[in-house]
Order: C-alpha cells, then structure tokens, then sequence
C-alpha cells in the first residue's frame, strides 16, 4: 500500500473514469443505545442501491485508534500514506488560497487576534471577524519588508491567513507563537531545534512590524502564528497513477491538498451549495480522469454535534446525486475522510463507510449505506490508502503484475 | 508476513501433512446483477462440507486493486511476497520444461512465428503449430553454437519454447524481441541499459542463425523472444518451512514456480485429467510434507469467457476430491491463485475464496464454498502470503514465538 513504485510500473494510460465523492467526517455512532447512525438515519435510496449494486467496506484512515486531520485523513484517500508524507498545516493553509509554496519556502497559517493595552489576549480569533475585514488588515501587512526575504501574505476565511517566506536557509523548525489561550501574550517564535533559530528571528521580525501596522485595528490589533511548515514536494497524480485529475471543493484546505497531489483545483465560489458542486463536476467531467469532489458540511454538523443537521447533508447529497450519476463513471467511489461523529463532536479513529460503484465490483450481502452495512461488504476493513490501488483496478488503469 | 527470519525460526522438523489444491483463477463475479458466481453457482457438496467445518476467507495475492500473472500469484501462495520476488517470465518457462537456470545464467521465452518474404510477421503464432512441429524446429536450432557461450534450448507447448544462455558478464537488461503485433518485422535484441549490451550482442547472433535455419520451416519459420531474465534464487521450502514438497502439475509455469521454491515437481502428462493428478497426488502422497497440486482449466474457461464451462470444471474437482480426502491430510487447503471472473475474461484483483480445512480451524457462520460465503468465514480477508504461515501453524510445524 501507497506503493507508487508499483502504481508507476502498472498504472496505464488510458482506461475508464473515476469519481470520487468524499463526504468530511461522513462516519458516525448511533446517538442512543441500539440506535442508528447519521448514516444509517438518512433516506439514502440512490446511495442504498449504489451499495447494493457495488463494493462497500470500511477504511481506515492513518491507524487504528487514530484520529485524522482533514489534510493526512485526504492524503490517505489519494493513496499517500500520511505517515510518510507528514504535510505542515502552514502549507495546506497558504496553497489552500492560492499561495505557492516551492521547494525550500516556508509557509504559516496566521489568525488575526484582539490584544489589550498590556499587549494580553482577550480574543484568539478577533471576535470572528468578516472574511472582508480579514483582508483589510492583510492589505496592512502587505509592505513588511525584511532583507533577505521575499514574503508573500494572503487572507482565509475570517480571521485566518497565510504567509509564505522565501530565501535561503528557512527553516519548519519553528513553535507555534499562539498561547492556546486569552490572559497571555502572544508567544515570540521560538526555533525548536538550532536549524529554525534563522527563521525563528525572521518571523519575530515579522510580527514586530506586523502588531505597528496593526495598531488600533481593533477587534483585529495583533495575529498569532501557527503551523510553521516547509513545500513537501509530493508525487503527482501524473506521474503516480497516470492519472489527470481535477478537484471541485469549496473550503481552501481540501483545495490545498488537491493541488499538493497534482490536482488542478477548479474554481469554486465559497457559498456554493452541494447542488452546485455537482453542477461543477458536470461541467467539467469531460476534461479528466479522475475528479474528487469534497462536501464539507457533514463534518461542520457533526462537530456541531448536530445528528440531524448532519443526516439533512446526507440526504442532501443522496438527492443530488443523479447529478453525478448522469455522468456514468467508470468507478464511483463515495466515503468520508474520517469519521465526525455527531455524538462526539470531533474527528474519529471510527473507520469510514466506503462504497465503490464499479461494473466489476463483487457486491457483498449488503442492504444499504450504512456502518453496519459496510461491515458485511465485499472490501472489508481496509486501509484508506488502498482505495486509490482499487479504483484504477476496476478502471482498468493497472496492468497485471508479471506474467 | 513473508518473514522468513521469522519461519525458520519457529519451523519443526515434523508436524502434520498439508495438501494445497490450486484452482487457477478460481476467483469470479456473477454473470448477472444480483445472481451468482461461477464457485457460488457450482454444485460443490464435498467442499460445501469442507467450508463448514474449516475456515473461510478471501486472500489478496499481491495488494488491492492489482490482478497478477501466475507466476507472482503462485509465490504469494507459497510464501513468498511477489513484490519482493520478482521472477522473470523467462526463467519460469526455461524451468518449467525442465531447464536448470542457475545463478548467473539467462533464460529467455521463445515464441516460433511466420515471416513473409520481406521478413514481416504474419502470424505471432505460426499457426500454433502443434507441440510435435515446435519440436521438430528446435531440433534444428540446438546445433547454433556462439563463442564462450553455452546455448541450451528445449521446446515448450505448440509454438513455445525457451532458451538458456550460460557464460561470464551475462545480463536480463534486454527488451523483448516480439513487435506485439503482424505487419512488423521482429525487432532486434536491444540493450535496456548498458550493461545488457554484450546479452543482446549473444541474442542478435542467435537470432541471425535462428533465421538462416527455419528459412523454409513456414509456418515456424522465425522466433521472437521475451522475458529475458536471470535465475532469481530463491530460498527454499526446506530451508524457510522445513517441508519437503512437492509439486502435481500439467503446465510448465506452474512446475518451473513450485521448482524455484525446492519442490519436487512430479512427472505428468500434459494430457492429464483432473482425476489422473489427483491420482498422481495419492501415489507420491507418503514421500512428502506438502504437496501443491495445480487444476489450470478453471483459469482457461474464465479467460475464454465461458462462465458455465468455468462452473463445470469446479464441479469435476468437487467430484473426484473424494480421492484426496482419503489422503486424510492434517491440513487441507483449497483455494485459487487469483480470480478470472468469466464476465471478465482476464486475470483480476478480487480476492480468492480461499478454504482451510483442519482439525484445529475455527468455523464461520459460512453455509458453503463461495466468495460471498467467504466474506464472513474466520480467515477474513487476508494477504495471500500468510496461507503457508497458517498452514505450518495448523499442521503442528510451527514452535511457540518466545516464551
């Protein structure tokens, strides 16, 4: 698994087309005893004859026991093992929203904060600023300069941006500069080991200039700096699995880890409704191999802990569905990343419902979509970075493997 | 798995007998949506009683999504990770019709064709001239003789045959010689990477003396060549299981396998029934620890695409299986070595149903042999590699791990 010596030696040029609908933190538990979960609550009759038709199982994102983040929990679904590709935050974040990140840069996530005149922390997020006023403060903080160093800073979603440093001997071994609580300061950049000590005294240059310009911005005075990370230069889809492929995703995360792999990330307006999604996926199907389409919402209900928001979203995405489904792929891969339990409220180790649509899919003794279902599936437990391997099987995209 | 430290560590020099029974290909799909396979819809009442007193599962012989040839397919089978060893096709057909290939030989799969006038290929085959003719033609070739080098040639089945170079700085770094296609001229031997050179340079003036000797032998008048490779050296069954093995098998390929692992590969005849092997298993059943007993007509009906004949093969080993149960061995394995899925017509990746019968094997809410039935038997699905480790842990061959 996640073998790309053996993907590049017989994964083919041509073959059929794969679709993979990944829904966040679509794994759930039964909310009472002896109950259902999200899953298995929701009127899914398009997923239910899907999976009645094909292959479903559970997968395994990193280990068992182990909760993802949405960055490995993704790499994993596009077959790269997220314990040997180990990819900072800092740069999920800044590729997300369009930064690049090369080879030797340095890229961090950063939140616009509220300090007091003590320079104290009231607020870690800045009472949840607009996304507009976001970039306003981000314009302030454009004309920092430091010799040597080319830097690059663009807004997220509210309160979150990234910043990108290029030059030479930069450096991911650098701590967080957010205290993980108000009624402190911010933390200076501290280097970790002596190889970020240079990057360290950057950053602490940086967020000196950065708290003058931003002074009485208030709520949005002072920002935090986290995930201090390095490119980690992965393998594409091109060359891994031959594969051209395409991502349709709203939030700049799963962008940014479409875009790591090789992906060409489609534009994609960031009130888009499921509905538009897979609008977008039509539009563009013709033009790839393989597209991955990412709904975010499961996940957002499910740490709401809101069961029956999330079973809405799903039964959301079952009614759309046909969308996709006109498309006749070759292979329809729907799962999550990992599970986000309404019940728990966060990402779980819990293995994620899979279903793999393929002519040559084996259907198992199967009724449905659902946990318990999956149990019973013809792909078993398995681990998430397999499900790239089986797909391009069914897609006829493998030659056998020697005579 | 496929940890050999590990097997000769805990292998006894005695233990129970185990009997491996290969269907080839015996993995399949259902012919129609929501009908059965062709193992689910033969009447198989022995090894329907078998399923339900030993264990059940589904292996994978190489990883997910991947189809294999039969040669790494039978090394998963007996062991050995085919992703670790990787046998060229070569030296599977050199051994298999009773060639040695030793440490530093090459071996090369011949294939006679026709050539027209102008040296094009016509038929890729010749005509799949009878085993007899492909004789007679290799009789003519033996007599070719290049300095310093020692050529050995022997014919395999109708238009096969294969070709052993012995001598110094020999190299497998050489393409095939087979334009994969009529209205080409065979290619010469090319050199993949440099150190192939002087291999080619031996090939090219075999094949030009190849040529001058079939000229008017239409319509075996000229040979290509594939698979160039070089004795891989395996270990052995003696060595990393203490078994002495051996092999009852029609086809070259399965014979020049099970010799590479130190089995003692049977005298058959290539007209062998399904009934004779078993026979010929009976009568040298007291000599060995383990015997492997090749059916291939499964895997040929299922490449021809003929789903009920696939099911009547299964059916005629069910009915003699009588003739090994008498055997009484301690460990009874029947399983296949990959699928050919009838409606698929071709090697695939879906795991193989694959049954342990023993004394000691935990049963499975399992009513009979099938891939569905497999599903939910107590081996799970489980990687190929581990069916001998489970075998020697089943016949009493293998000592406690630590204290």
């Amino acid at each position: 698994m996640a073998n790309f010596d053996l993907t590049r030696r017989l994964a083919l040029n041509e073959g059929g087309k794969i679709l993979m609908l990944v829904m966040d933190g679509l794994g759930g538990l039964p909310r009472d005893a002896g109950g259902l979960t999200e899953l298995e609550t929701a009127n899914t009759p398009n997923m239910d004859r899907l999976a009645r038709e094909g292959s479903t199982g559970l997968s395994i994102p990193v280990a068992r026991g182990v909760a993802p983040g949405s960055g490995p929990a993704h790499l994993a679904l596009f077959g790269y093992d997220p314990l040997v590709y180990d990819i900072g935050r800092g740069v999920l974040e800044a590729i997300g929203i369009g930064l690049e990140v090369n080879a030797g840069n340095v890229a961090v996530r950063g939140n616009f904060c509220t300090i007091d005149g003590n320079g104290i922390i009231t607020d870690r997020r800045a009472g949840r600023i607009s996304t507009e006023e976001g970039e306003k403060r981000v314009e302030l903080l454009k004309g920092i300069k430091i010799d040597g160093i080319e830097t690059q800073i663009r807004a997220g979603e509210g309160y979150r941006f990234a910043l990108v440093l290029r030059g030479d001997g930069l450096s991911d071994q650098v701590e967080d500069t957010d205290p993980q609580a108000t009624g402190l300061a911010p933390l200076p950049a501290r280097a970790s080991t002596p190889a970020g000590e240079k990057t360290a005294a950057i950053l602490n240059q940086w967020l000196d200039a950065a708290k003058e310009r931003l002074k009485g911005q208030e709520p949005a005075n002072m920002v935090t700096l986290r995930g201090v990370a390095t490119d980690p230069n992965l393998p594409k889809y091109e060359d891994v699995y031959r594969l051209k492929a395409a991502c349709v995703a709203v939030y700049p995360m799963y962008k940014g880890v479409s875009r790591l792999v090789g992906m060409k990330t489609i534009d994609t307006d960031a009130h888009y409704s499921i509905e538009d999604e897979f609008r977008k996926v039509a539009q563009i199907w013709d033009q790839y191999d393989f597209v991955f389409c990412h709904v975010k919402y499961t996940d957002s209900r499910g740490e709401d802990g809101n069961f029956d928001a999330k079973v809405s979203i799903i039964e959301e995405v079952d009614n759309y569905l046909p969308i996709l489904l006109d498309l006749k792929p070759d292979v329809l891969i729907i799962t999550g990343d990992h599970s986000t339990p309404a019940t728990y409220k966060a990402h779980s180790w819990h293995p994620v419902p899979t279903l793999l649509w393929a002519k040559t899919a084996m259907p198992g003794r199967v009724n449905g979509f659902g946990e318990r279902d999956c149990l019973y599936g013809a792909l078993g437990q398995f681990p998430a970075v397999d499900l790239m391997p089986l797909a391009l099987g069914h897609a006829n995209r493998f030659q056998k493997y020697g005579a």
